[in-house]
């Protein structure tokens, strides 16, 4: 085998196994995944950054499989999903460039285990968006904040809720974003307290870390 | 007044009133707590990054104010203190000279309403020390990390750990650690998902993260 | 003479004739002064970076001069200082430890002819603050805002006026904040047009600009 | 919808609605188009950063509306363009590759409603250039300076003219011109006051500040 | 001949000769390969960075030498390769997407004369991993360990162990990984003394400096 | 206790039990060298970046235990030191300037174990000074080259020999040196393989390094 | 026409005029080549960074023209070449990678009026190689030195001659050499005098310097 | 001796002994330089950024020799000081506070053997001083323009002569002026050729360089 399937890390996290698609071939990801499936029957798999046809190749290879996808997110999850869910969570978003990272968190809370809310594009350019959008924050046991260029909002939502937040930076926008560089460093320096930053475009990370948030409440 | 102080925050969040004293004189810290003290007289007051000297002039100007305070994290608090607990926080720190900031975070924490427990000098180092911490980590809601130079120790609990990790890089090293640089890159890459950052230094910023996480517990 | 004095630049561009004390003694900056006055008569000077020492200097030494200064701003202006005013600019600051960057925008602003209007302590994380002040920023012809930490406050009031915002970042915050390096980049990525950034803690350039700006009104 | 356009910030700026078609399909765009040509009548849509092949499809989706396009800056307006115009602007460009940034900003400004004159391959190598552009300069109500690789144009400028500087760095360049960083860097450092900079390559940006600083003459 | 072969290096430092086959073409490759052939018939050639193609190249144009050669580690080597060897090397790697470098290190090492034990996926993601691995640690002269992300690999199994480490950075990761940036910062910054740091991701100069390092054990 | 001094690293790496002295109070570093003393009689302490006043301190406090030290290199050693050597090193420094970390490096090494020889002031701007020195470098088991600046020597010294090199780079310099940077992007880029890297100024990790891999041979 | 083309810098600095085809299309190239032409009889023209269809095309547009033209260097001038030389230069290249900005800096200097002697492959890797060429250097009056990588050769030829020396960086390595960033500041810092830089990859810049430098001799 | 004096590098050069006083004691500095005039009795000796207390020291202990000395510049000289002078320089300064720069680079030129013209205070921001400055360019061989903040001097004189420019950011300015960093890219990315750039704050190096070419003339 080409690489060490950590088969254990299951049962130390109490978490489903997650295969990382980028840089892998389909055919890699598909082998990875079977092996994973006869390993631990009772747990679901999570595949991210996969592309269209690699979310098709492990469609056409686990066709018996409970399976759900988001094209968006690029993702694939299959085995014994999460039925009952524990924590709810909300996934706000500045604007629409920002839905794939977005996606990809709403997706991987929702395997982890979560309720989630979407809430998009209510960037701090026109602030009365995000005031409307306080209902869901209030209801919401973690909220993760998605924002690429100036990465404002989550400073903003975490003057509005004392929910704890999951900032992540993404790499759109241009010029002095540099990659992601500007909104993550925005997002570090908040002024207001409640805001914990994840990686540029990591909306898998948010997704676990706002799971295991909301499973607390 | 110097300051538009915030009297509504406290409704807003459920959290106490914050003086960031840094850059401020020690009379203008007296000023602005006797000013929230007054403006509310249920919540209790902390004050960061107070030198030696202006906690006792804080205390000198408010004798009859329940008073708590310490001198490694240079906080203190005054007025109604939380009396019950709400959740469970370890604070882990990698280095003795990361005390300063794991002392800030776990203050800070338990002025929130958390119940901490401290461990400290555990680097990556000598990685049988972190292990030994395991049920410490265990028993927490919330696990506050804190390191300088590398950075490594919140990647290596988030292995061991699936309660949410808050990582805080420290200023302290030398050359190219530039300023904490070195650890928050680290911090932001780890390789296991469950950690989420703060800015450099900012123990207070992971006490209230790490306060509002565990109370929901 | 140490200096090329330039003599010309107040007909050039019809504003006064400015020393930027930093880095000088305050015999050189009394030196300078006294041949900028002789040089013209009509015209006011304006001083800035100047300590304590350095105003005193500066006030002893033109004991007959009219002469305006600001403690805060580290200012000081004297000669025929403008009467009536052209424009009115408002200085918006997000926290009270940018407060000498923005006494410095409107002490300049005003020895550059404008009317202007302070609003201070409106930081994103109450956003309610900002809200308040929206009166202010409706009778404005331009406005300056400062803000440090996230510098985030601009991408706000972008999108709350159609009035051209001078941003101007300030070196205010720690670790990740860079030296005024993070919300330089906060401003100069905000998601609503209208945004234009000066050179951290720069309040001088944003002053100049403005008024330049309100004038034309 | 997959965006949640925002009619009412026409109401609150006074300006035209913007899409920025950038990572969006021609579909995408074209379907914005529509619904912010059918919300609100009155007013002109601005299309940015659209492809040869998306203004094509915006012009065939809407062949009944009055339409303005520019190759060069990537543009295309459509609806009731405006009719007098308010203010006059100055575009100035360093060298022919700047021509893109520039055209840009042009032809928003244009969209906003000012009269606008372009000036290009001024760049200071050959200083007489830009001194034989002065009568344009001092026509402007405000001046747009476009320039990449030194950046330096803006600063010579800003010594020529009282009139307000809207200073644009393009990513023209090679080498330590680092995308843009090093004439972003010049241009915040410009010695003489008057210059405010925008992002990277943002001549939308420029064009929308500059043309509110000019109506308001 | 377009290149100043060095044939005096190998009398110099007593290693193969070697050409790094990035941006040239196979023709080029070929050439060189001959050249130093021809010019020292008792030492082999090693050939990095070679493409699939490149290799083909070498393979048909010297069909006549001993070659071995690495897919993964995109290497070739030919002519009289080292029989007996000196020292023993562990190459460690934290995750399968670092194995072209953990490859490269590994080919290069053997063909600079030592025996090489590879250990994958043993990142400190599961730490039990590494800990699973201390037999082989044991066993090493020198130990390259292989990292991208957070890089914290190196500084762990330099806890574990006195032998000499040569820790190398790779570009896996995203984000606020910067290329390599990341751990390569923190391998410079790693806790325990006995950790050196070589370029990102260049496995051949880890090859070479542990093959030295153990050839003197 | 104030510290997890760790007193099983020893029997991990066979090393002695290491104080950093930076950050601390001489009575903080004489305790910890008390506690290590009496927790494993058989092994040295090295205190490392210790000032006169702390190594006057721990002088006056061990009074009968064997103590050697070094002013330039700012290092103390006491207890049961090294007596026969294993391994021999050349410790090679570009400048004057560079002497304290060349200094902590030959220090260090020596209380591990190894003969050290050093050699001074033979930088790359007068290349016949290291030409000269080629027989120390024969002599060697591993060679230390410490250099600020440019950091150019160890690339030159590794195209010299074919032993481990292991490359410090220095603070020393101004501009764009950057602190340290400038040296260490040179070295992790030398054009010759044989060179790894350590910390800025990190003379104590290169005397560790070079003394594990001089006694292994 | 498209671009301002400038006449006048010829007489201005005694030069020919210069078409950078970078990024522009050969149609493009070819009518600015017609224009200078015919705007001035008596001077030649220089095109750089020209592909091989972009000087067919000049070729094919020019037939009775002299013409020379450097397929490494990617660069064609016409019209009366300088014939008499004014001066001698020696071009110094580090690796074979580096030969394309070295054959710039050869032929722009050639146009300029120099006799150019070229020494290829002499990186300090091999120190033997830069000192055999140093009769190239004495005979010289300005020596360019190309250099990726670490860029210590500069520095090194700086030690062996008083003549002025103009260093390029490359663009050639990877990882930490961030695109020529790590040989830049090599060359910035080095440490003998009688170093200046140009910009990363500007073989064009280095060649009119050492041209204008050597014709004074 | 604590340093290896060059003693050869005079002869290799032809230039006169420098000791860089910076980090030094003013016991070390007179050593040095008595250790220098005792071994080439015939060559001048540099002193550079020496402090007013060294500067003393030196003409205290050398009472006997021809010295010569700038406050400004901090620097001293003394032996057979340069009678005839060999070519002529203008060293062009932005502001008053490069002075010191200017002033380092002027007294060195001197010490090597120019005719050096100072130009001060002809900053970009005042266009007509450049202009009015030209007679001097015309008479140099030389030229170097010292700026800190935009250091858009440099490229505007190349575009007013054909002589060789040095050009010496410096770290004058604030915010984005980054240490010298702005003026540094600036003066890399000159729009017009001629322009060659040293160190941030390298007075000594312009000086060197510039003498170097200027005798060649
Ligand atoms: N989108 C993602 N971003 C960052 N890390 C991820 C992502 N998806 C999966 N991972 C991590 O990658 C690991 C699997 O990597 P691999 O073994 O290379 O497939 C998982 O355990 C996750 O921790
Ligand atoms: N606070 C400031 N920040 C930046 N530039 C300033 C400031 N104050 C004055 N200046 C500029 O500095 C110039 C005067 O510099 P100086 O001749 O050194 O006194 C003025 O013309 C202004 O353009
Ligand atoms: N993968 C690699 N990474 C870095 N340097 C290499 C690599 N492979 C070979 N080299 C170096 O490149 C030199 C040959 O370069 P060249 O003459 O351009 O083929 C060898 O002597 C090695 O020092
Ligand atoms: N390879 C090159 N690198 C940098 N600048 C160049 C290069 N070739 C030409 N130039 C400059 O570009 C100018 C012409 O630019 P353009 O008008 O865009 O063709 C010339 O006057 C040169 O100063
Ligand atoms: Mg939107
Ligand atoms: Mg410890
Ligand atoms: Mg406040
Ligand atoms: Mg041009
Ligand atoms: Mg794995
Ligand atoms: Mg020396
Ligand atoms: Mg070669
Ligand atoms: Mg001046």
């Amino acid at each position: 085998g080409f690489a060490r399937v950590d088969t254990h890390r299951v049962l130390r996290t109490g978490d489903p196994e997650v295969v990382y698609a980028a840089g892998k071939t389909s055919e890699q990801v598909v082998a990875i995944v079977k092996q994973l499936r006869s390993a631990h029957a009772t747990h679901p798999i999570l595949v991210t950054r996969a592309s269209d046809e690699c979310r098709a190749a492990v469609r056409t290879a686990c066709p018996d499989e409970p399976l759900v996808e988001d094209a968006v997110g690029r993702c694939v999850a299959l085995g014994p999903l999460p039925r009952g869910t524990r924590g709810r969570i909300a996934v706000v978003c500045a604007g629409t460039s920002d839905l794939p990272v977005a996606a990809e968190a709403t997706f991987t809370a929702r395997v982890f285990g979560a309720t989630v809310e979407q809430v998009t594009d209510v960037g701090v350019a026109g602030i009365h968006r995000i005031l409307a959008a306080r209902p869901a924050l209030d209801r919401a046991d973690c909220v993760v904040v998605v924002a690429g260029m100036d990465g404002a909002l989550p400073g903003v939502v975490a003057g509005l809720t004392g929910v704890p937040i999951v900032a992540v930076p993404t790499s759109v926008g241009y010029g002095a974003a540099f990659g992601g560089l500007a909104p993550l460093l925005t997002m570090l320096n908040a002024c207001a307290p409640g805001v914990a930053v994840v990686n540029i475009d990591n909306g898998f990370g948010a997704g676990v870390y706002s799971a295991r948030v909301a499973r607390r409440a």
